[in-house]
Protein backbone atom coordinates (compact mmCIF):
# COMPACT_ATOMS: atom_id res chain seq x y z
CA UNK A 1 0.00 0.00 0.00
CA UNK A 2 1.52 3.18 -1.08
CA UNK A 3 1.32 5.54 2.04
CA UNK A 4 -1.07 8.61 2.23
CA UNK A 5 0.98 11.54 2.14
CA UNK A 6 2.87 9.85 -1.24
CA UNK A 7 -0.44 9.19 -2.77
CA UNK A 8 -1.99 12.82 -2.13
CA UNK A 9 1.57 14.52 -3.03
CA UNK A 10 1.18 12.19 -6.50
CA UNK A 11 -2.52 13.20 -6.81
CA UNK A 12 -1.61 16.87 -5.84
CA UNK A 13 0.96 17.36 -8.92
CA UNK A 14 -0.99 15.48 -11.14
CA UNK A 15 -4.19 17.46 -10.85
CA UNK A 16 -1.51 20.94 -10.18
CA UNK A 17 -3.13 22.35 -7.01
CA UNK A 18 -3.55 21.31 -3.59
CA UNK A 19 -7.41 21.50 -3.73
CA UNK A 20 -9.92 19.42 -1.31
CA UNK A 21 -13.49 20.18 -1.54
CA UNK A 22 -15.63 20.18 1.16
CA UNK A 23 -18.69 18.08 1.02
CA UNK A 24 -20.91 19.43 3.49
CA UNK A 25 -24.44 18.55 2.32
CA UNK A 26 -26.71 21.05 4.46
CA UNK A 27 -29.92 19.37 3.54
CA UNK A 28 -31.88 22.81 3.06
CA UNK A 29 -29.41 24.39 0.91
CA UNK A 30 -29.38 21.66 -1.82
CA UNK A 31 -29.58 23.16 -5.47
CA UNK A 32 -32.97 22.58 -6.47
CA UNK A 33 -33.27 19.11 -8.23
CA UNK A 34 -32.34 17.94 -4.76
CA UNK A 35 -34.95 20.09 -2.84
CA UNK A 36 -36.20 18.44 0.54
CA UNK A 37 -38.72 19.58 3.07
CA UNK A 38 -38.28 18.99 6.68
CA UNK A 39 -41.23 17.36 6.29
CA UNK A 40 -39.53 14.52 4.37
CA UNK A 41 -38.43 11.33 6.02
CA UNK A 42 -34.38 11.14 6.86
CA UNK A 43 -34.25 8.47 4.05
CA UNK A 44 -35.33 10.61 2.00
CA UNK A 45 -33.25 13.39 2.94
CA UNK A 46 -30.36 11.20 3.15
CA UNK A 47 -30.80 10.26 -0.68
CA UNK A 48 -30.39 13.57 -2.01
CA UNK A 49 -27.53 14.24 0.34
CA UNK A 50 -26.02 11.67 -1.26
CA UNK A 51 -27.39 11.81 -4.83
CA UNK A 52 -26.28 15.38 -4.44
CA UNK A 53 -22.94 15.02 -3.42
CA UNK A 54 -22.34 11.94 -5.40
CA UNK A 55 -22.78 14.96 -8.39
CA UNK A 56 -20.21 17.01 -6.84
CA UNK A 57 -17.76 14.05 -6.96
CA UNK A 58 -18.66 13.62 -10.87
CA UNK A 59 -18.68 17.46 -11.56
CA UNK A 60 -15.12 18.26 -10.00
CA UNK A 61 -12.73 14.75 -9.87
CA UNK A 62 -11.10 16.12 -13.23
CA UNK A 63 -9.74 18.83 -11.26
CA UNK A 64 -8.85 18.74 -7.61
CA UNK A 65 -7.28 15.55 -6.02
CA UNK A 66 -9.31 15.51 -2.78
CA UNK A 67 -12.84 15.79 -1.55
CA UNK A 68 -13.56 16.27 2.79
CA UNK A 69 -16.92 14.69 3.55
CA UNK A 70 -17.87 16.31 6.50
CA UNK A 71 -19.54 13.60 8.52
CA UNK A 72 -21.86 15.70 10.92
CA UNK A 73 -23.87 16.32 7.68
CA UNK A 74 -24.50 12.90 7.32
CA UNK A 75 -24.76 11.87 10.96
CA UNK A 76 -27.93 14.43 11.79
CA UNK A 77 -30.01 12.11 8.94
CA UNK A 78 -29.56 8.94 11.25
CA UNK A 79 -28.59 5.33 9.89
CA UNK A 80 -29.10 6.49 5.96
CA UNK A 81 -27.13 9.48 6.24
CA UNK A 82 -24.27 7.15 7.08
CA UNK A 83 -24.99 4.64 4.38
CA UNK A 84 -24.92 7.95 2.17
CA UNK A 85 -21.85 8.42 3.57
CA UNK A 86 -20.42 4.99 3.04
CA UNK A 87 -21.40 5.40 -0.85
CA UNK A 88 -19.95 8.68 -1.16
CA UNK A 89 -16.52 8.02 -0.01
CA UNK A 90 -16.63 4.68 -2.21
CA UNK A 91 -17.78 6.63 -5.34
CA UNK A 92 -15.09 9.22 -4.66
CA UNK A 93 -12.40 7.14 -4.32
CA UNK A 94 -13.64 5.51 -7.88
CA UNK A 95 -13.34 8.17 -9.03
CA UNK A 96 -10.04 8.75 -7.85
CA UNK A 97 -10.04 10.99 -5.98
CA UNK A 98 -8.03 11.15 -1.83
CA UNK A 99 -11.01 10.80 0.74
CA UNK A 100 -10.07 12.97 3.81
CA UNK A 101 -13.11 11.90 6.43
CA UNK A 102 -13.82 15.12 8.52
CA UNK A 103 -14.59 13.35 11.93
CA UNK A 104 -13.03 14.96 14.52
CA UNK A 105 -12.84 11.97 16.73
CA UNK A 106 -11.02 11.69 19.27
CA UNK A 107 -11.15 8.75 22.35
CA UNK A 108 -8.21 6.37 24.41
CA UNK A 109 -8.31 2.92 24.15
CA UNK A 110 -10.49 0.69 22.48
CA UNK A 111 -12.54 3.05 21.73
CA UNK A 112 -9.98 5.08 19.83
CA UNK A 113 -9.07 1.73 17.85
CA UNK A 114 -13.05 1.52 17.26
CA UNK A 115 -13.13 5.04 15.79
CA UNK A 116 -9.44 4.12 13.67
CA UNK A 117 -12.14 1.25 12.18
CA UNK A 118 -14.85 2.93 11.88
CA UNK A 119 -12.75 5.52 9.75
CA UNK A 120 -10.05 4.21 8.05
CA UNK A 121 -9.64 0.45 7.88
CA UNK A 122 -10.39 -0.34 4.13
CA UNK A 123 -12.07 -3.56 5.03
CA UNK A 124 -14.57 -1.05 7.72
CA UNK A 125 -17.59 0.88 6.61
CA UNK A 126 -16.34 4.05 5.37
CA UNK A 127 -12.29 3.24 4.44
CA UNK A 128 -11.40 6.64 3.92
CA UNK A 129 -7.84 7.38 2.94
CA UNK A 130 -7.47 10.00 5.96
CA UNK A 131 -9.29 11.05 8.93
CA UNK A 132 -9.15 13.88 11.06
CA UNK A 133 -8.80 13.84 14.74
CA UNK A 134 -9.42 16.17 17.96
CA UNK A 135 -6.76 15.84 20.46
CA UNK A 136 -8.07 17.08 23.52
CA UNK A 137 -7.92 13.46 25.73
CA UNK A 138 -3.87 13.64 24.87
CA UNK A 139 -1.12 11.95 22.95
CA UNK A 140 -3.36 8.55 23.71
CA UNK A 141 -6.43 9.85 21.69
CA UNK A 142 -3.70 9.93 18.70
CA UNK A 143 -1.13 6.45 19.46
CA UNK A 144 -3.79 4.25 18.63
CA UNK A 145 -4.07 6.24 14.90
CA UNK A 146 -0.18 5.61 14.33
CA UNK A 147 -0.61 1.59 14.37
CA UNK A 148 -3.94 2.39 11.90
CA UNK A 149 -2.10 4.95 9.61
CA UNK A 150 0.85 2.22 9.64
CA UNK A 151 -1.27 -0.94 9.00
CA UNK A 152 -3.90 1.23 6.45
CA UNK A 153 -1.42 3.05 4.60
CA UNK A 154 -3.39 6.27 5.94
CA UNK A 155 -3.55 9.99 7.17
CA UNK A 156 -4.40 11.66 10.07
CA UNK A 157 -5.17 15.43 10.16
CA UNK A 158 -5.01 16.40 14.00
CA UNK A 159 -6.45 19.39 14.77
CA UNK A 160 -3.69 22.08 16.38
CA UNK A 161 -4.56 25.89 15.48
CA UNK A 162 -8.01 27.03 14.45
CA UNK A 163 -8.90 30.45 13.62
CA UNK A 164 -12.54 31.27 15.40
CA UNK A 165 -11.62 34.04 17.48
CA UNK A 166 -12.14 31.83 20.73
CA UNK A 167 -9.40 29.26 19.49
CA UNK A 168 -6.50 30.82 20.99
CA UNK A 169 -7.44 31.41 24.09
CA UNK A 170 -7.69 27.27 24.92
CA UNK A 171 -5.50 25.67 22.32
CA UNK A 172 -2.67 29.15 22.58
CA UNK A 173 -0.89 30.27 19.92
CA UNK A 174 3.07 29.02 18.33
CA UNK A 175 5.26 28.59 21.27
CA UNK A 176 3.07 29.67 24.06
CA UNK A 177 3.23 26.09 25.76
CA UNK A 178 -0.37 25.22 24.98
CA UNK A 179 -1.81 22.05 23.51
CA UNK A 180 -1.37 23.49 19.89
CA UNK A 181 2.97 23.14 20.18
CA UNK A 182 1.94 19.94 21.84
CA UNK A 183 0.13 18.36 19.80
CA UNK A 184 2.75 20.03 17.16
CA UNK A 185 5.39 18.28 18.81
CA UNK A 186 3.96 15.67 18.56
CA UNK A 187 3.16 15.38 15.15
CA UNK A 188 6.41 16.15 14.23
CA UNK A 189 7.97 13.48 16.35
CA UNK A 190 5.53 10.67 14.54
CA UNK A 191 6.49 12.14 11.19
CA UNK A 192 10.36 12.01 11.72
CA UNK A 193 10.43 8.59 11.82
CA UNK A 194 7.85 7.86 8.60
CA UNK A 195 8.57 9.67 5.96
CA UNK A 196 7.82 8.72 2.54
CA UNK A 197 9.48 9.74 -0.64
CA UNK A 198 8.73 13.11 -0.78
CA UNK A 199 9.40 13.79 2.54
CA UNK A 200 5.92 14.11 4.02
CA UNK A 201 4.58 11.42 6.85
CA UNK A 202 0.98 10.68 7.84
CA UNK A 203 0.14 12.96 10.31
CA UNK A 204 -0.52 16.55 9.70
CA UNK A 205 -1.94 19.36 11.31
CA UNK A 206 -5.03 21.26 10.96
CA UNK A 207 -4.53 25.19 10.99
CA UNK A 208 -7.14 27.50 9.78
CA UNK A 209 -5.97 29.55 6.83
CA UNK A 210 -6.99 32.89 8.74
CA UNK A 211 -3.92 32.73 10.60
CA UNK A 212 -1.04 34.07 8.30
CA UNK A 213 0.86 35.54 10.71
CA UNK A 214 1.36 31.48 12.23
CA UNK A 215 1.58 30.03 9.15
CA UNK A 216 5.72 30.35 8.91
CA UNK A 217 6.19 29.01 12.62
CA UNK A 218 3.69 25.79 12.29
CA UNK A 219 5.39 25.25 8.94
CA UNK A 220 9.04 24.82 11.09
CA UNK A 221 7.41 23.01 13.42
CA UNK A 222 6.24 20.59 11.43
CA UNK A 223 8.77 20.43 8.16
CA UNK A 224 7.00 16.76 7.32
CA UNK A 225 3.37 17.12 7.53
CA UNK A 226 0.89 17.60 4.83
CA UNK A 227 -1.40 20.79 6.87
CA UNK A 228 -5.34 20.50 6.41
CA UNK A 229 -6.43 24.10 6.23
CA UNK A 230 -9.74 25.13 6.14
CA UNK A 231 -10.98 29.12 5.83
CA UNK A 232 -10.46 29.76 1.97
CA UNK A 233 -12.78 31.41 0.26
CA UNK A 234 -15.93 31.91 2.23
CA UNK A 235 -14.38 32.53 5.28
CA UNK A 236 -12.15 34.54 4.27
CA UNK A 237 -8.57 34.00 3.49
CA UNK A 238 -6.80 34.01 0.04
CA UNK A 239 -4.37 31.76 -1.36
CA UNK A 240 -1.56 34.14 -1.08
CA UNK A 241 -2.42 33.95 2.88
CA UNK A 242 -2.12 30.01 2.50
CA UNK A 243 1.26 30.62 0.94
CA UNK A 244 3.42 30.44 4.02
CA UNK A 245 1.85 27.05 5.06
CA UNK A 246 3.99 25.19 1.96
CA UNK A 247 7.35 23.72 1.83
CA UNK A 248 9.52 25.59 -0.43
CA UNK A 249 8.03 23.61 -3.54
CA UNK A 250 5.05 25.13 -2.88
CA UNK A 251 3.49 21.33 -1.77
CA UNK A 252 2.25 20.39 2.00
CA UNK A 253 -0.97 22.59 1.99
CA UNK A 254 -4.16 21.20 1.28
CA UNK A 255 -5.98 23.88 1.02
CA UNK A 256 -10.62 23.11 1.69
CA UNK A 257 -13.00 24.86 0.30
CA UNK A 258 -16.96 23.93 1.00
CA UNK A 259 -19.36 26.44 0.90
CA UNK A 260 -17.36 28.51 -1.78
CA UNK A 261 -17.81 25.58 -4.63
CA UNK A 262 -21.24 24.08 -3.36
CA UNK A 263 -23.37 26.81 -2.18
CA UNK A 264 -22.60 30.12 -4.30
CA UNK A 265 -24.46 32.97 -3.07
CA UNK A 266 -26.35 33.55 -6.22
CA UNK A 267 -29.22 30.92 -7.17
CA UNK A 268 -28.03 27.48 -8.63
CA UNK A 269 -31.47 26.40 -9.09
CA UNK A 270 -31.53 25.08 -13.13
CA UNK A 271 -30.24 22.39 -14.13
CA UNK A 272 -27.00 23.64 -14.82
CA UNK A 273 -25.61 23.04 -11.12
CA UNK A 274 -23.28 20.43 -12.07
CA UNK A 275 -21.84 23.04 -13.92
CA UNK A 276 -21.30 25.55 -11.78
CA UNK A 277 -20.08 23.51 -9.46
CA UNK A 278 -17.17 22.42 -11.64
CA UNK A 279 -16.41 26.00 -12.80
CA UNK A 280 -16.37 27.28 -9.12
CA UNK A 281 -14.03 24.41 -8.50
CA UNK A 282 -11.98 24.99 -11.48
CA UNK A 283 -11.65 28.39 -10.44
CA UNK A 284 -10.38 27.30 -6.79
CA UNK A 285 -7.86 25.27 -8.31
CA UNK A 286 -7.00 27.77 -10.47
CA UNK A 287 -6.35 30.34 -7.77
CA UNK A 288 -4.05 27.62 -5.77
CA UNK A 289 -1.96 26.76 -9.37
CA UNK A 290 -1.41 30.32 -9.80
CA UNK A 291 -1.01 32.09 -6.11
CA UNK A 292 0.09 29.32 -3.74
CA UNK B 1 -39.52 19.48 29.10
CA UNK B 2 -37.76 19.21 32.43
CA UNK B 3 -34.39 19.84 32.22
CA UNK B 4 -32.14 17.03 32.26
CA UNK B 5 -30.17 17.68 35.72
CA UNK B 6 -33.39 17.78 37.01
CA UNK B 7 -34.78 14.20 35.28
CA UNK B 8 -31.05 12.77 36.34
CA UNK B 9 -31.04 13.95 40.24
CA UNK B 10 -34.80 12.45 40.11
CA UNK B 11 -33.87 9.17 38.63
CA UNK B 12 -30.53 9.03 40.63
CA UNK B 13 -32.82 9.79 44.12
CA UNK B 14 -35.45 7.22 42.78
CA UNK B 15 -32.40 4.72 42.18
CA UNK B 16 -30.50 5.47 45.25
CA UNK B 17 -27.04 5.51 43.43
CA UNK B 18 -25.83 7.78 40.84
CA UNK B 19 -24.61 4.68 39.06
CA UNK B 20 -24.23 4.86 34.57
CA UNK B 21 -23.86 1.82 33.05
CA UNK B 22 -21.54 1.75 30.22
CA UNK B 23 -22.96 -0.23 26.66
CA UNK B 24 -19.59 -0.55 24.94
CA UNK B 25 -20.77 -3.98 22.77
CA UNK B 26 -17.09 -4.44 21.94
CA UNK B 27 -18.31 -7.54 19.41
CA UNK B 28 -15.63 -9.81 20.50
CA UNK B 29 -16.68 -10.03 24.02
CA UNK B 30 -20.08 -10.65 24.05
CA UNK B 31 -21.49 -13.30 25.58
CA UNK B 32 -21.96 -16.76 23.80
CA UNK B 33 -25.30 -16.13 23.24
CA UNK B 34 -24.70 -13.63 20.93
CA UNK B 35 -20.98 -14.72 19.25
CA UNK B 36 -20.54 -13.45 15.66
CA UNK B 37 -17.32 -14.72 14.11
CA UNK B 38 -14.79 -11.76 12.50
CA UNK B 39 -17.04 -13.32 9.10
CA UNK B 40 -19.75 -12.42 9.89
CA UNK B 41 -21.41 -9.66 8.07
CA UNK B 42 -21.69 -5.68 9.87
CA UNK B 43 -25.58 -6.39 9.82
CA UNK B 44 -24.98 -9.74 11.74
CA UNK B 45 -22.44 -8.09 14.05
CA UNK B 46 -24.82 -5.48 14.44
CA UNK B 47 -27.81 -7.55 15.21
CA UNK B 48 -25.58 -9.23 17.70
CA UNK B 49 -24.60 -5.78 19.32
CA UNK B 50 -28.21 -4.68 19.28
CA UNK B 51 -29.70 -7.65 21.21
CA UNK B 52 -26.93 -8.08 23.78
CA UNK B 53 -27.59 -3.91 24.58
CA UNK B 54 -31.36 -4.62 24.52
CA UNK B 55 -30.80 -7.55 27.17
CA UNK B 56 -28.28 -5.44 29.33
CA UNK B 57 -30.69 -2.56 29.59
CA UNK B 58 -33.48 -5.08 30.28
CA UNK B 59 -30.71 -6.34 33.06
CA UNK B 60 -30.66 -2.90 34.67
CA UNK B 61 -33.50 -0.57 34.38
CA UNK B 62 -34.28 -0.96 37.54
CA UNK B 63 -31.28 -1.16 39.34
CA UNK B 64 -29.55 2.43 38.03
CA UNK B 65 -30.27 5.44 36.65
CA UNK B 66 -29.06 5.73 33.39
CA UNK B 67 -26.54 4.16 30.63
CA UNK B 68 -24.21 5.25 28.62
CA UNK B 69 -23.88 4.04 24.92
CA UNK B 70 -20.17 4.37 23.44
CA UNK B 71 -20.97 5.17 19.78
CA UNK B 72 -17.73 4.02 18.83
CA UNK B 73 -18.57 0.43 18.70
CA UNK B 74 -21.75 1.09 16.72
CA UNK B 75 -20.16 3.43 14.38
CA UNK B 76 -17.40 0.64 13.57
CA UNK B 77 -20.38 -1.50 12.04
CA UNK B 78 -21.29 1.53 9.58
CA UNK B 79 -24.59 2.24 9.14
CA UNK B 80 -26.26 -0.99 10.42
CA UNK B 81 -24.48 -0.30 13.52
CA UNK B 82 -25.90 3.14 13.74
CA UNK B 83 -29.36 1.75 13.08
CA UNK B 84 -28.72 -0.26 15.98
CA UNK B 85 -27.48 2.50 18.17
CA UNK B 86 -30.88 4.61 17.25
CA UNK B 87 -32.70 1.25 18.84
CA UNK B 88 -30.63 0.82 21.61
CA UNK B 89 -31.61 4.43 22.84
CA UNK B 90 -35.14 4.36 22.19
CA UNK B 91 -35.44 1.11 24.35
CA UNK B 92 -33.48 2.49 27.01
CA UNK B 93 -35.48 5.35 27.07
CA UNK B 94 -38.80 3.22 27.15
CA UNK B 95 -37.37 1.49 30.30
CA UNK B 96 -37.06 4.42 31.92
CA UNK B 97 -33.30 4.90 31.36
CA UNK B 98 -31.42 8.53 31.06
CA UNK B 99 -29.13 7.77 28.14
CA UNK B 100 -25.75 9.52 27.91
CA UNK B 101 -24.43 9.31 23.92
CA UNK B 102 -20.69 9.04 24.70
CA UNK B 103 -19.85 10.45 21.52
CA UNK B 104 -16.94 13.48 22.27
CA UNK B 105 -17.98 15.22 19.36
CA UNK B 106 -16.45 18.79 18.36
CA UNK B 107 -17.14 21.21 15.83
CA UNK B 108 -18.61 24.35 15.01
CA UNK B 109 -20.80 26.32 13.44
CA UNK B 110 -23.12 24.97 11.02
CA UNK B 111 -20.95 21.73 11.55
CA UNK B 112 -21.91 21.74 15.38
CA UNK B 113 -25.49 22.42 15.26
CA UNK B 114 -25.63 19.29 12.73
CA UNK B 115 -24.19 17.32 15.75
CA UNK B 116 -26.27 19.01 18.37
CA UNK B 117 -29.45 17.51 15.64
CA UNK B 118 -27.51 13.84 15.46
CA UNK B 119 -27.80 13.74 19.18
CA UNK B 120 -30.33 15.35 20.96
CA UNK B 121 -33.03 16.55 19.04
CA UNK B 122 -36.00 14.50 20.50
CA UNK B 123 -37.34 14.68 16.47
CA UNK B 124 -33.53 13.48 15.20
CA UNK B 125 -32.46 10.21 14.98
CA UNK B 126 -30.81 9.55 18.22
CA UNK B 127 -32.41 11.89 20.62
CA UNK B 128 -30.25 11.00 23.57
CA UNK B 129 -30.98 12.95 27.19
CA UNK B 130 -27.33 14.02 27.21
CA UNK B 131 -23.88 13.70 24.99
CA UNK B 132 -20.30 14.31 25.45
CA UNK B 133 -18.38 16.90 23.81
CA UNK B 134 -14.27 17.32 23.32
CA UNK B 135 -13.86 21.50 23.81
CA UNK B 136 -10.45 21.59 21.34
CA UNK B 137 -12.06 23.81 19.21
CA UNK B 138 -12.66 26.52 21.90
CA UNK B 139 -15.71 27.45 22.97
CA UNK B 140 -17.37 27.85 19.78
CA UNK B 141 -17.34 23.85 19.59
CA UNK B 142 -19.76 24.18 22.82
CA UNK B 143 -21.73 27.65 22.25
CA UNK B 144 -23.87 25.71 19.45
CA UNK B 145 -25.12 23.31 22.58
CA UNK B 146 -26.01 25.91 25.00
CA UNK B 147 -28.72 26.28 22.37
CA UNK B 148 -29.73 22.49 21.93
CA UNK B 149 -29.61 21.93 25.74
CA UNK B 150 -31.99 25.05 26.08
CA UNK B 151 -34.36 24.21 23.37
CA UNK B 152 -34.24 19.92 23.96
CA UNK B 153 -33.81 19.51 27.50
CA UNK B 154 -30.46 17.78 27.48
CA UNK B 155 -27.23 17.88 28.61
CA UNK B 156 -24.02 17.97 27.73
CA UNK B 157 -21.08 16.73 29.73
CA UNK B 158 -17.46 18.01 28.36
CA UNK B 159 -14.15 16.74 28.44
CA UNK B 160 -11.84 18.92 31.01
CA UNK B 161 -9.15 16.19 32.97
CA UNK B 162 -8.87 12.74 31.82
CA UNK B 163 -6.70 10.16 33.86
CA UNK B 164 -5.12 8.75 30.96
CA UNK B 165 -1.07 9.30 31.83
CA UNK B 166 -0.66 11.76 28.72
CA UNK B 167 -3.27 14.04 29.20
CA UNK B 168 -2.24 16.25 32.28
CA UNK B 169 1.10 17.47 29.77
CA UNK B 170 -2.23 18.77 27.31
CA UNK B 171 -4.70 19.79 29.58
CA UNK B 172 -2.87 21.08 32.41
CA UNK B 173 -3.88 20.38 36.49
CA UNK B 174 -6.09 22.52 38.41
CA UNK B 175 -5.40 26.25 38.60
CA UNK B 176 -2.44 25.42 35.83
CA UNK B 177 -3.72 28.13 33.06
CA UNK B 178 -4.36 25.12 30.87
CA UNK B 179 -7.85 24.15 28.67
CA UNK B 180 -8.92 22.01 31.75
CA UNK B 181 -9.29 25.44 34.18
CA UNK B 182 -10.91 27.05 30.67
CA UNK B 183 -13.10 24.29 30.32
CA UNK B 184 -14.42 24.12 33.99
CA UNK B 185 -14.60 28.03 33.95
CA UNK B 186 -16.91 27.87 30.76
CA UNK B 187 -19.14 25.42 32.45
CA UNK B 188 -19.45 27.16 36.05
CA UNK B 189 -20.79 29.99 34.12
CA UNK B 190 -22.83 28.67 31.79
CA UNK B 191 -24.22 27.03 34.45
CA UNK B 192 -25.10 29.44 36.78
CA UNK B 193 -27.90 31.16 34.68
CA UNK B 194 -29.82 28.19 34.19
CA UNK B 195 -30.10 26.61 37.59
CA UNK B 196 -32.98 23.77 38.01
CA UNK B 197 -34.55 23.84 41.26
CA UNK B 198 -31.94 21.00 43.05
CA UNK B 199 -29.27 23.70 41.86
CA UNK B 200 -27.41 21.87 38.70
CA UNK B 201 -27.11 23.23 35.12
CA UNK B 202 -27.56 21.44 31.91
CA UNK B 203 -23.58 21.42 31.33
CA UNK B 204 -20.95 18.85 33.43
CA UNK B 205 -17.33 17.71 33.01
CA UNK B 206 -16.12 14.60 32.32
CA UNK B 207 -13.28 14.05 34.88
CA UNK B 208 -11.50 10.64 35.25
CA UNK B 209 -12.12 8.86 39.11
CA UNK B 210 -8.79 8.23 39.20
CA UNK B 211 -7.77 11.67 40.15
CA UNK B 212 -9.29 11.74 43.86
CA UNK B 213 -6.64 14.67 44.70
CA UNK B 214 -8.02 16.85 41.98
CA UNK B 215 -11.52 15.98 42.52
CA UNK B 216 -12.35 18.63 45.51
CA UNK B 217 -10.81 21.14 43.42
CA UNK B 218 -13.24 20.73 40.48
CA UNK B 219 -16.43 20.57 42.81
CA UNK B 220 -15.66 24.28 43.85
CA UNK B 221 -14.67 25.23 40.82
CA UNK B 222 -17.97 23.52 39.37
CA UNK B 223 -20.55 24.01 42.15
CA UNK B 224 -23.29 23.09 39.82
CA UNK B 225 -22.49 20.75 37.28
CA UNK B 226 -23.43 17.53 37.16
CA UNK B 227 -19.97 15.45 36.62
CA UNK B 228 -19.15 12.15 34.41
CA UNK B 229 -17.00 10.28 35.35
CA UNK B 230 -14.98 7.11 34.28
CA UNK B 231 -12.69 5.10 35.75
CA UNK B 232 -14.83 3.45 38.56
CA UNK B 233 -13.79 -0.49 39.03
CA UNK B 234 -12.44 -2.00 36.15
CA UNK B 235 -10.49 1.21 35.42
CA UNK B 236 -9.19 1.69 39.11
CA UNK B 237 -10.86 3.63 41.39
CA UNK B 238 -13.22 3.00 44.19
CA UNK B 239 -16.10 4.25 45.37
CA UNK B 240 -14.51 6.49 48.02
CA UNK B 241 -12.20 7.99 45.14
CA UNK B 242 -15.14 9.70 44.04
CA UNK B 243 -16.86 11.30 47.10
CA UNK B 244 -14.61 14.52 46.80
CA UNK B 245 -16.65 15.08 43.45
CA UNK B 246 -19.71 15.31 45.17
CA UNK B 247 -21.51 18.16 46.99
CA UNK B 248 -22.58 17.59 50.40
CA UNK B 249 -25.28 16.27 49.84
CA UNK B 250 -23.51 13.06 48.14
CA UNK B 251 -25.20 14.57 44.78
CA UNK B 252 -23.20 15.29 41.58
CA UNK B 253 -21.22 12.46 40.40
CA UNK B 254 -22.28 10.27 37.67
CA UNK B 255 -20.50 6.99 37.95
CA UNK B 256 -19.78 4.95 35.37
CA UNK B 257 -19.27 1.83 35.14
CA UNK B 258 -18.91 -0.26 31.85
CA UNK B 259 -15.84 -3.62 31.52
CA UNK B 260 -17.06 -3.91 35.10
CA UNK B 261 -20.50 -4.46 34.44
CA UNK B 262 -20.72 -5.95 30.91
CA UNK B 263 -17.56 -8.07 30.34
CA UNK B 264 -16.28 -9.87 34.01
CA UNK B 265 -13.18 -11.79 34.09
CA UNK B 266 -14.65 -14.81 34.58
CA UNK B 267 -17.01 -16.57 31.96
CA UNK B 268 -20.44 -15.83 31.34
CA UNK B 269 -21.20 -18.63 28.48
CA UNK B 270 -24.22 -19.79 30.05
CA UNK B 271 -27.82 -18.01 29.66
CA UNK B 272 -27.26 -17.02 33.32
CA UNK B 273 -25.70 -14.01 30.88
CA UNK B 274 -27.66 -11.43 32.01
CA UNK B 275 -28.81 -12.53 35.74
CA UNK B 276 -25.20 -12.09 35.96
CA UNK B 277 -24.55 -8.82 34.78
CA UNK B 278 -27.85 -7.47 36.50
CA UNK B 279 -25.73 -9.05 39.78
CA UNK B 280 -23.02 -6.82 38.74
CA UNK B 281 -25.44 -3.51 38.38
CA UNK B 282 -26.68 -4.21 41.75
CA UNK B 283 -23.43 -4.68 43.14
CA UNK B 284 -22.01 -1.36 41.97
CA UNK B 285 -25.39 0.58 42.69
CA UNK B 286 -24.91 -0.46 46.24
CA UNK B 287 -21.38 0.12 46.33
CA UNK B 288 -21.99 3.83 45.32
CA UNK B 289 -25.07 3.95 47.39
CA UNK B 290 -23.17 2.96 50.64
CA UNK B 291 -19.66 4.52 50.03
CA UNK B 292 -20.36 7.54 47.89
Amino acid sequence: MIPFSERLTEAVRRKGAPACVGLDPHIDRLPSPFAVSSASSRGDAANAAKEFCLGVIDAVADVVPSVKPQVAFFEALGAPGVEALEAVVAAAQDAGLLVVLDAKRGDIGSTARAYARASLDPEGPVGADAVTLSPYLGPESLTPFVEATDSFGAGAFVLVRTSNPGAVAWQKGPAEGGPADAVAAWIAEQNASRLGGSGFGPFGPVIGATLPNEAAHWRRVMPNAWFLVPGYGAQGASAVDCRPMCRNDGLGALIVSARGVLFPSSGQDGESWKDEIRARATHFAGDLQENL
